[in-house]
């Protein structure tokens, strides 16, 4: 299997597990898309009027990741649009964990870099589901330190 | 260029249209989605926290419509977790508009049938993108009579 492939693998399982969880979930269609100008991020997850825009990324252990600018781009603009909150989730490949890093909380580090301490105290999915269908602002919450 | 392949080329044609309004938009993965629990509509679109499930179809001219019980489904499925509205989006190719149908102005046909009449007297575009910027609710806006 490529990584390309086993990249979408890994987004289809996170999406089914949103769903699962009551979210409404879309996955954006595979990169040959025709609409150029049009920015799809990875996932859309919904509940309840609550949006998250989420890029997805697959790492073999905790590291620091750097994010392409147009990723970044696509989130914030998607997000800026919905009126919702845009995340890169990570999935842990070694663990099997996913980890979800808001975008806001990596100003920080000029918005293109999550380090690896960072990566290790953000939010895990069961931390974003709770939060999501509570009350707390995600932001509030993130656990950087 | 099969039937198909067409239908895909108006959903992308009105999701630009969207996108170029200021919509979040994402399209749906082409049909291969093998997460099969989950119901994706054709088109999501969101503006400011407002959810838009869509479901695209295409006729030559304005005319009686049936839809399949399971893209009602999707449809009433996906806007409940998402808490969005509903909509069949009608491209009429011999004028080129895109007719708005809310699911909810269905129930009187028992909501698989689109009438001519409702058809010809069903939001425009610029209604619905109107409205969504506005503050009405599109349900008392939609013209049925």
């Amino acid at each position: 299997m490529s990584n390309r492939r086993r990249g979408f693998s890994h987004e289809r399982d996170l999406a089914q597990k949103l769903w699962n969880h009551g979210f409404a979930v879309i996955r954006s269609p595979a990169s040959g898309s025709k609409a150029k100008n049009i920015l799809y991020p990875d996932i859309v997850a919904i509940y309840h009027g609550r949006v998250l825009a989420i890029e997805a990324k697959t790492v073999r252990k905790e590291r620091t990741i750097y994010l392409k600018e147009q990723q970044v781009e696509k989130l914030i603009e998607f997000s800026r649009r919905a009126g919702g909150e845009a995340f890169v989730a990570v999935k842990i490949v070694g663990t099997g964990e996913w980890r979800f890093v808001s975008l806001n909380s990596l100003r920080e580090t000029g918005g293109l870099k999550i380090t690896k301490a960072h990566l290790c105290n953000s939010l895990k999915l069961e931390d974003v589901i709770s939060i999501v269908k509570g009350v707390r602002k995600l932001d509030e919450f993130e656990k950087t330190e």
